[in-house]
């Protein structure tokens, strides 16, 4: 899976399951991607204690409707998973529309639309509709059904890990925990899977490690059972909204000089994008950047969190996810990882003068002219700031010459003896 | 006393009196203070030795004139104290207008004002009249008197204490060596007393010390018998110049990072002002930030030192000061007062991945809205920054909310066990 | 030697010479310095190891043409010392002028201009002309006759020594390897020698150690044979293309922030003047600011390095440079090494309090008076911020004020016995 409408294939095949942060809907999901990649599949069962959560009972539905008194279902889960509440309890019985109203949520100022909703934590139930529908509803007495479970059972999640020639690891991590929204997340989802694949073909330098699981509590139950490994983990990124027609935003670690932060600075450079400071709220890099962990991970987007109107309603279907932009992230985060994976810190061992390039092969003997060519600068440059100080990307930025000349100029010259890796 | 005419009122009751470096004005002056505030007066005897300066010869001053040959007072100290210049040395003579003009300061560019002058360490006697007298003045004889006193005694001040929870200090530091001077500093004076009336009312967190005494020599002396006590003292303000039209300046410490000036940088977004650097001249500043002592004592004023054209004339009287602009002071100072005492470093208990919120009661339970609320922000911001390396005011910087919006969220999280102070 | 045109005529004296890195010509260019100025002069043998480097043979020439068919020498060396590339091993054979290209050098888009080429480490031979006479050589036989040696022998500089009050020292390094190029660099040696002389009359703070030296090998072969001495090199500056009509650019030191880079930061503020970051292409800067001597030595030159039309041309004559510019460049030097050498610290010896400047004449004793003058602030500034931490230069930045206020404010407070430098 390489391409933009491969990749839009997947967020279509994905679309209709009714994913929750527990459930079937996450393990269809997960099928579904371990046809393309081969997962490592967890399930953690309800109760368990995880940093300072509890893993809630896993929850499922098979239907849910509000009926007229003549039978007609005016809001049919079967249409669109966005029309109950997540997390909803089961419930049964004949209501006024009147009281039914404090159970209904619709969007006034986008009345065409369906929200979207859940209650993990506090248990209820409701329905999402478009205000346009609920205008139409005549006073009088409805059929409420929802045909959920909500039991002992488990949270799922996945990895999928690419190996590395060192045991560093760099996350990729993605939510998974929302039903029929297509940019937030199936997105970002295919997009780590094309990632994924992409990198298996390259035998990369740190150990990538993919993450699908709820958002929050995923994360949390995440970092429970990985508290001792966490120190493996070097940089990270929290891939979503990944397919919108907007422009990239970064939105830095809350380090905030973090190696990775710095990467994506310098290779966004070139392309509309827009770089945000960390803030604790939007996804789990919250978790990632709590001040226990600290980790260097910051967050990819399109058009970021709660940014664009389509966000959490049913306005963001397949249709509002473009190919040509997921081929865009997926592009720019392989560009990102190439330079995170090569941008290591050496040492000049011949750091006594300038050490003599031209009985190395490494310099144009005839001296004298002017036209300094961009791989010598660039050898100039790593032997002049390898002091154990500067890595490669520092090295690129205070020359203004582009990563991957100072990355084969580092090349040459370790090749040469001159530097230490 | 609250409000800008009662300040007002206390400025005009001052004003007459005949202040200097030491003497009998200083006690009056303390004398109508204490009508308001209990002080503690302390006596220091002249030639005492404070730092690198020693007490000076007190002086006290019961008339002055230069009368013509016809016994007419054309230089009358009884008309304004400003004519004599202060620390004169007694003097009962009949001179020539051109020996007397040695004698004489003006301000020929403001012709019609009294300058303000004094010479308390060198020895000799002047008076200070309006350009426009001296030039109607025939040349003759004159007889000039000055009934001073130059001889041992005592250097006054006073202190007022507002007892805090914590005995770490914040000074408040006023000069009140100047004699009819309204802005200079009387409105500083009238500002302190009822911003620690004020103070009193709210119990505070720091124990507020005010001192009223004289510049330069009176902070010296101050200074030198609290030398075992300074590292008590953690902030402060010298408060001078209060009470004209001109908008709020604040010249930061010496540190130019202490806290007070961060407060102050803070709360002085939302209005007109300036902030400064600092720099070794103006008040008494200058002595708490020399560099042995360095302390976090920054200056507010009005219009600052030397910046107006009354400065150090006869213009600055009573009607130069203005009562809104003093009530504008006192609200200044009394909401930076609230921030300092508030601005605490805490640290988050739970800081491996976020705490759950929602189980404290302390998070809006229905997921999946977009309109976060700023109290839902801030206590994810403290949680996130609480690492004991960020103040509340660092996080209401950070995050860009209101600094009590962050205190009310740490109240919360502190009261859910969730963070320590 | 003083003045522009004095310097000019050294410029013009020593454009003759066929200079390279090695051999007589470098030998004829220290006599004529060494007329102005005592030298100590090294000779260095060929095949010594210097750092990763090995001083090379030495190259001599004595004549070099090409002629036509005819006899006549349509390339002579006799009328240029460009005209032959640098290190031409011996030829004299009859080419084709087919065969012949591959070793003719022109500048097809500066086609009047003869270039100047070398091949140090490279053994080849060839020649330099300007694309107009190449265009009208007519195809045929030529004969090319380069009568030079390149043998073992040695490698020559020269050092002269301004001793001054400290054993710390100050280089200032200029090359002197170029032939007939009077900007780049015989402006720099006429510069140099003008410095040292005015210096010697100064008995200046530092030690003054000016190099005349083949760049890069020269450099590389000091270095090497220095390498123990140079913890007593504490500031520097490399001195090229000094003499031309552009405005002055300072070239940082590696570090950035070396006391060198601020003091020409401060005096080149009232002039047109650029200021760059190190790189590590240039002149013998590349060498002292390699990362293991990392040397506070910065460069100053007019227009910099390869920055216009005649750099490394036959337009490079001593018409091009100018004795104004000379002066100027020179004056630059002495005002910069005037602060660098005055620029100290102190430490207050009374920092608690200001001391009491009155009582030791430091102070004008008639107080009140608002025109402070700037020698008093500068003592003031002097006293709050000589804490050990700060040097003049930082103190005149820091106050805005003339560097030399503050040197005066010093050298009084020292006097007094209030600072210890």
């Amino acid at each position: 899976m390489r391409t933009g409408p491969e990749m839009h294939a997947l967020v279509e095949r994905l679309y209709p399951f009714c994913r929750s942060i527990t459930g079937d809907g996450v393990r269809q999901t997960l099928a579904v991607i371990g046809e393309h990649l081969p997962l490592d599949r967890y399930e953690v069962p309800s109760g368990t204690e995880v940093l300072d959560w509890t893993v809630p009972p896993e929850w499922n539905i098979r239907d849910a409707f509000v009926a007229d008194s003549s039978g007609r279902r005016v809001i049919d889960f079967r249409k669109s998973n966005l029309h109950v509440v997540g997390y909803s309890v089961p419930v049964d019985r004949v209501v006024r529309l009147s009281e039914l109203r404090a159970h209904l949520h619709t969007l006034p100022e986008q009345p065409s639309l369906i929200p979207y909703r859940t209650s993990y934590y506090s248990p209820t139930w409701g329905f999402c509709l478009a205000q346009d529908v609920l205008d139409t509803l005549p006073d009088g007495d409805y059929h409420v059904k929802i045909d959920s479970t909500l039991a002992d059972g488990h949270l799922t999640y996945a990895e999928h890990v690419v190996p590395g020639e060192v045991g560093d690891e760099v996350l990729v991590s993605c939510h998974l925990c929302h039903p029929s929204l297509a940019n937030d997340n199936l997105a970002g989802i295919a997009v780590a899977v094309a990632l994924a694949q992409a990198l298996a073909e390259e035998k990369p330098y740190y150990t990538y490690r993919f993450l699908f699981m709820p958002g929050t509590i995923g994360a949390i139950t995440w970092l429970a059972r990985n508290f001792e490994r966490i120190d493996q983990v070097k940089h990270g990124v929290v891939l979503a909204c990944a397919g919108d027609r907007g422009s990239l935003t970064y939105k830095r670690s809350r380090r905030g000089d973090a190696d990775i932060d710095r990467v994506f600075a310098h290779i966004l450079k070139d392309k509309p994008h827009e770089i945000r400071d960390f803030s604790p709220y939007g996804y789990d890099e919250r978790q990632f950047c709590s001040p226990g962990f600290n980790l260097g991970v910051g967050s990819l987007t399109r058009t970021p969190y709660a940014g664009y109107p389509e966000y959490h309603t049913s306005a963001d279907n397949p249709s509002f996810v473009d190919p040509d932009s997921m081929a865009d992230t997926l592009e720019t985060l392989r560009t990102a990882f190439s330079v995170l994976d090569r941008n290591r810190r050496y040492v000049n061992l011949s750091p006594y003068g300038e050490p003599q390039l031209g009985k190395r092969g490494l310099y144009d003997s005839l001296g004298g002219r002017s036209d300094a060519k961009e791989a010598q600068l660039a050898m100039l440059w790593v032997l002049s700031l390898s002091d154990g100080d500067h890595s490669l990307l520092d090295i690129a930025e205070r020359a203004d010459l582009p990563f991957g000349a100072v990355a084969a100029a580092a090349d040459a010259l370790q090749a040469a003896g001159l530097l230490k890796g």
